[in-house]
Parts: C-alpha cells; sequence; structure tokens
C-alpha cells in the first residue's frame, strides 16, 4: 500500500489567504492547521485550552499584555490556555497550530478575522 | 516580561542519544517530543492513540507491515493507533513527536529500545 507523507510547503502552495487556517492533519481529537500569519491579529484568549504555534518559514512575534515572544522557523511556543495573546508579522509568516477540533482562531474576542474552524486543505 | 521560544536545533545540541526521546513542551496533556533516530527501531503499535511524526532534520523511514512512508525535513505522517510500524533512518534524522503525555516509544513490544516516557531537555 501506498502512504503519502504530509508536506507543509505542499500544503501551502495551495492556499493564499492569511488569517484562515486549514487543517492538514488529525491525531486523536486535536489538529494540525497551518496558516500564513500578515500584520497584525486580534486579542484574544482561548479559555478551554492551550495552544502550540510552530514557525515553518519566516518571523512571527506573539505579544502578551506583559511582554511578546519572538519565534522564528524551526522555533514554537505554548500559549497557556486563558493567556490573552495577539500574533503579529512584519511580512508574511508561514506558522502551524495544534489544538483540539474545534477551536476558533479568534477564542472569544469575535470579529472579521474569525475563520471557519474545520476547513482543511 | 520575558518569554523564552522553544528552538528545536538549539534542544538537540543538548542530548546525543539516540532512540530517547526528550519532552521539550506540553499542551494540555500532550507532550511534543524531540528525537534523533538512527537505523532500525523496533516493530510496535500504540493501541490506544494516534502519534505524530514531524521531521525536523534528515530523512525517516516509517514501515509498515503493508507498505512505508519515506518522510524528509518539513514533512509529517500521523500513525493511527493500533497500526503496527517500525521507524527507521539509514544516516542520522531529528524528529518531533506529539503524542498524550506517559505514551512510551516501544508502545506494548518492550526491550532494550524502551526509554523513559518523560525526560525534558
Amino acid at each position: 500500500m501506498k502512504y503519502e507523507p504530509i508536506n507543509f510547503l505542499e500544503k501551502f502552495s495551495k492556499f493564499d489567504e492569511v488569517y484562515s487556517p486549514r487543517v492538514i492533519a488529525e491525531m486523536n481529537d486535536y489538529q494540525f492547521k497551518l496558516a500564513r500569519v500578515m500584520g497584525d491579529f486580534v486579542w484574544h484568549d482561548h479559555p478551554d485550552t492551550d495552544e502550540v504555534f510552530i514557525v515553518v518559514e519566516g518571523s512571527l512575534d506573539i505579544e502578551f499584555r506583559d511582554g511578546k515572544v519572538s519565534l522564528q522557523a524551526g522555533e514554537m511556543y505554548v500559549i497557556p490556555r486563558g493567556v490573552e495573546h495577539k500574533p503579529t508579522a512584519e511580512s508574511e509568516c508561514k506558522i502551524m497550530l495544534v489544538e483540539p477540533q474545534g477551536v476558533v482562531n479568534t477564542g472569544d474576542a469575535g470579529g472579521e478575522l474569525t475563520a471557519h474552524a474545520n476547513v482543511w486543505v
């Protein structure tokens, strides 16, 4: 039988939208999502779950109310549940998110950047 | 406050052992682990959980009883629960595993390659 790897850049080549995460894999009830980040996202938190950011290409800042973390390709960060954060990138950054099924990108904040939570690519 | 990214290669620089996963992060009750793979691992499965392999550097084959998947850096694969698999690498490969806390690397197979499940780096 033939098994196919999941290639991050090949998946990224299939969509251009920023702040519009696409699911590429599921493990138990968790999802791996790819997203393009450019400019400022909204302040939000996820009250019920931690959230993992992994940078695939480019640079990402994640601002907190009392500081920030700067991530490059090959780096990750775990946002603890309930902690307000705002992702931001000066130029387009490719990231992977890991979080439970059904997590909405804007958390409780809502607004126009809210994306459908379960779009696969 | 100062927040520090988790840098994969910096973490790899802190251990040399192959088939000896090191935890680098937790998200809810899941762990992210780095491991060096070289040569053949043992056939095993994890009856209670899926398992994610992400290649950070190098090439990894994961054999199944009826085929295999070949992964390069920037690629991932989800091993479904209960599916027998055997990782193998011709030259040293750096990978990241994502799985629930407490998963043992050799699953139900045991043997001398079994590593402690909760060593951080």
